[in-house]
């Protein structure tokens, strides 16, 4: 796998013109979070917080410290030359480039690219190539959309199992603490921190659980995902805790038919922006499109927010392999929210909906 | 609070010769990680993905985008001109930047220094000023040392708990699972992800956990921390299972007797590389310096890794307010590992320990 792969990124990197490129992560190289280390992990298998790849024509090479080698020998294997190195990562790097070689200027700070360039010398030409693992990252292969599958399978049986034992009376921080122990106890962790907001609360769309608890006859919107194997999966759902009033019901009736509607455009050769179009079109013939702000949805994969996107400003048009979330929401300030989200594969032909959980509207206790 | 710091900050800013310094993400500002607000935290009391601050001998800014203005009238306050933008952040600081103005070259991405620059014109000259912030952040106030304090004991308090439980016939990711639960139902979160090694796994310094078996007469070594209100805490204790052979008994000892000397030797006016000589020095006595191969301890607080640093290279000294582990350990391939923790402040008098764990080898079932 990880040989096709960087097969892929190898011709990449001659049609830019390069020697050899550089991915990892160049902003904190020893001690990488998660995101900084999607690249690597997807060209290598390997996911420590310390790895860089240099991939170049005929060349592939995984660099790693001595607290990884045994790691490295498992994940990476013999795809790539493996070398542990001792001492500063950039004097390995130093030692090694030839040639024009490419760096992600998003992924290097400008520290460390004068630790690099000084340590490469005159030899070496250093070239801003930015996003190029990126690129070949948005089209999913089919394990990895299983992955996605299985991450999105794990997210709604959790939701499941805290629904049954209910929401209503719990605060909004005990609830996204159930639903992420819930994750890790069935093997994930959650992808994002988890977002539970009730009520007023509900108009925040990036709401961090409160001590609010949730009462009777409002809405509760909920957005957790679960991350297994490394990747992702995102969804979100709103519920009624009991009766709602006429605007709360029309509100939430929109919101879906707008989220339906975007579904059915996900399509290939299909524009994010078209997309992002058809579900806020819906909104903003029924008056609503102020209480939209934000953009139709993402990729989803190793990280929970990738290309391609979704939105008024999207230059992306899908292709297939590519899972994107399908996320409208209507905020009304001081009064309530309403978001329903669903992670959908592009296909040849219909998309591909990973989210298993119904969207009519529910009524929890 | 936040006033006065940054006072402390718009001096140093002078003294560098500066008109201004940025303060804050410049890799992915507008999503963040904790590690990368810690600056900006510390600074405003701001802790959302998206703020950046501005501070120079006259000025005081904030600035976050619109999903954070509430979190920002409430955690900044009237401390710094607020300022909620819309678009991209770096044509904003165009707008408001003049004169030579510091940016945090590890804190920048090439890409961002280029927008950055681009943003500013020529007006402006952009100087790296590096870890100035850093610099203030040693040195923790009352607050602060209380703050990384109550995390200790929330910790320590999830550890009883934990061993009150049992952890022998556990996998060790169980074990990991359990104490990280009980962190959160405590209110808090894991400072860092928890290490559990057990028997031969304890030989690696940065073992994750894995699906061992905790079994009777070994060594389990368990590093963990709590976070609380921003402020870490970071711990180790290694537990016996039972009887152990003279080789672990006699080894723990002599880790005790290093790490109970290093601890006494934390002292104001201290230099990082005595300190850690002081225990390196008692290991290696022993003939066991080959098997301690990683650094004395490290500063922590706002993040559980941050200067000072006691180690063979370090090039700091002690001073009253900063907060430090001492954590020598001995590893043995294929066999054990040991490693006891504590966090230290360092006052003008005796070091005041804030772990309240006892360190003598306690049997655990």
């Amino acid at each position: 796998m990880s040989e096709a792969r960087a097969e892929r990124l190898a011709a990449l990197v001659a049609e830019e013109g390069l020697d050899a490129l550089i991915v990892g992560d160049l902003v904190n190289p020893g001690d990488s979070g998660p995101d900084a280390i999607a690249n690597v992990r997807w060209l290598t298998g390997f996911a420590g917080t310390s790895g860089l790849a240099i991939v170049g024509p005929e060349r592939r090479e995984f660099l790693t410290d001595f607290r990884y080698a045994e790691l490295a020998e498992r994940r990476v294997g013999d795809a790539f030359e493996r070398v542990i190195f001792d001492g500063p990562v950039f004097e390995e790097l130093g030692r090694r480039l030839r040639g024009r070689v490419g760096f992600d200027p998003a992924a290097t700070s400008v520290r460390n690219h004068r630790k690099l360039a000084a340590a490469v010398g005159d030899d070496v030409e250093l070239v801003a190539a930015e996003g190029l693992v990126e690129r070949l990252r948005r089209v999913k292969d089919a394990d990895e959309v299983d992955a996605i599958a299985a991450a999105s399978r794990l997210a709604d049986e959790a939701l499941e199992w805290l629904l049954e034992r209910g929401i209503a009376g719990k605060t909004e921080r005990r609830i996204a603490f159930e639903l992420e122990t819930r994750m890790r106890e069935l093997g994930a962790q959650p992808s994002f921190p988890t977002i539970v907001a009730s009520g007023p609360n509900g108009a925040l769309p990036h709401a961090i659980p409160t001590d609010r608890e949730v009462g009777p006859n409002e809405l509760v919107t909920i957005d957790w995902g679960a991350k297994l194997d490394g990747y992702c999966s995102d969804g979100t759902r709103t519920f009624a805790t009991g009766e709602l009033d006429e605007e709360l019901r029309s509100a939430y009736e929109l919101v879906l038919r707008a989220q339906l509607a975007g579904v059915d455009a996900v399509a290939a050769g299909a524009h994010g922006r078209e997309v992002d179009a058809v579900s806020r079109g819906i909104i903003e013939e029924a008056g609503m499109g102020e209480r939209f702000g934000h953009g139709l949805g993402h990729g989803v994969g190793l990280q929970v927010h990738e290309p391609p996107r979704l939105s008024k400003r999207s230059e992306d048009t899908l292709e297939p392999g590519n899972v994107v979330t399908v996320e409208p929401g209507v905020y009304v300030p001081g009064r309530f929210g309403i978001r329903i989200e669903d992670l959908v594969v592009v296909t040849a032909g219909e998309p591909k909906n990973l989210s298993g959980l119904p969207k009519e509207l529910r009524v929890v206790s």
